[in-house]
């Protein structure tokens, strides 16, 4: 349990040179969430923070929002042929009283019942999820100086991405670009639900004052998850997707992209972005 | 439909200097896959080639293998407020007599009846489902040369990428670096459903002479598509995960990672990989 990488033999061809040296890689393995004991979810992941995974995996599908709400989270007794422990299934159990969702989900939460599913209703359901509107109060204000060094702190703070190139990361940054939390995963919404997760342990939730940070493209299930967490601005260092930006526009979410040095795209809220220099065309 | 960029105003920032500009972002939408009418699974896609996606996804599961098993793909009527289809929910038929799997998925494939999921699981359940083994006939060999030009021509080739910087290319190509097919989606997992549907409908099922290329990282998912396309080599610009080397190695298949330039690693299958120059330590 718990290995975040695994060594294999590799045949390694650099300009014509060829030779056979061991290399580092990202492990990647099942883990399957299990609700009150019922099979939830599989995701492949990075082995570590299993439970914080599976907490926030729960936040990001609104079924928790409070650490009261968590009775427990376990790792199931194994079987495998040795009757080993895999450590790859996880059970949570809810505190007596919180509802247990209706489960059948293949992501149930963007279904519709009718045919007529459209980015929309994808948008619909996480108004309608929500436990937090996303308004910050005091107001999170963003110096886009400080913006511009968030994406080389995630990097200082990656333990193992060097090594294996193979690892999302996610982070959490105070306005003032102090770093609070830094997960990877294989999977980059996995890193997302593991810094929540924490989060919601920790009692953080919402996330009102904070700033996430992902090191790749903000697709609509990572806006989602802000969104869900009640983070208010959601940076990335590639592009976003058009429904991540309708998403942020909905729910007044602050979203950047191609945060990249000096340079960055506000997509949504720039409210939130504190500019000395006055706007003009472009 | 089929709408794969759109346009939104967004604020710039670079060096110091704002202004407000139009932008394109990659479309992202739901899209619904119904096998005989029942709901099967909800994917984030780019709108574009989703009756290939749905039966890409269908290869990949182990429900489809070949276009005479499919009868039908249709867009579903729409129910959206106005009536009008949103052509994000598709209905696959399969040709009488074609078994239809047991729908109460979420990734059922990977799942086991007992506590003791893990990546063996995984393996096993890719090979217990797959149709083809991986032994090509004539066995396919790589010339490293013809690898590192991969790469350049799957950018050449992407028609969107450079415009957006969101999206997510797969490649075909014969061993000697003839593209075959691309495509490209806000998911990678998507594009390569959607290369290998096109495959399948073409009748083009088992691939087994070519080469896939993802722009990404090799994941065990993406690792899993190819083999069940009886794919015998896949290559990635990025770094592969633990899980992948493992399956390929399971299953014959040659996995080649940190292809750029002239420099790649070959994680499994290196005997299809023609090396001039003798193999020694590095």
């Amino acid at each position: 349990m718990g290995r975040v990488t695994e060594r294999r033999r590799v045949l390694r061809v650099r300009d014509g040179a060829v030779g056979h040296r061991s290399d580092t890689l990202v492990a990647e393995e099942p883990l399957e969430i299990r609700l009150n004991g019922k099979p939830l979810a599989i995701t492949m992941r990075t082995p570590g923070d299993d439970f914080a995974l599976a907490a926030g995996f729960l936040v990001s599908e609104g079924v928790l929002g409070a650490a009261e709400e968590l009775a427990s989270i376990v790792y199931c007794a194994g079987a495998t042929d040795d009757g080993s422990n895999t450590y790859n299934v996880v059970d949570v159990s809810l505190a007596p009283g919180v509802p247990v969702p209706d489960i059948t989900l293949e992501r149930n939460v963007y279904t519709t019942s009718s045919c007529g599913l459209c980015g929309k209703a994808s948008l619909d359901a996480v108004e309608t999820t929500t436990r937090w509107p996303l308004s910050d109060s005091p107001e999170v204000g963003l110096d886009p100086e400080v913006l511009a060094v968030l994406p080389d702190r995630l990097r200082a703070a990656q333990r193992v991405f060097d090594r294996t190139g193979g690892l999302h990361a996610a982070a959490l940054f105070t306005p003032d670009g102090e770093l609070l939390d830094v997960r990877e995963d294989v999977g980059r919404h996995n890193a997302v639900d593991k810094l929540v997760g924490r989060a919601l342990q920790q009692g953080l939730l919402p996330l009102s004052g904070s700033v996430l940070l992902v090191s790749g493209r903000a697709s609509f299930e990572l806006a989602q998850k802000a969104v869900m967490a009640g983070i208010p601005v959601l940076a990335a260092v590639s592009a976003p997707s058009s429904l991540a930006v309708d998403l942020a526009v909905r729910t007044g979410m602050t979203l950047v992209g191609f945060l990249r040095g000096t340079s960055m795209n506000v997509y949504a809220g720039e409210h939130r972005v504190l500019l000395e220099t006055t706007t003009a065309g472009a």
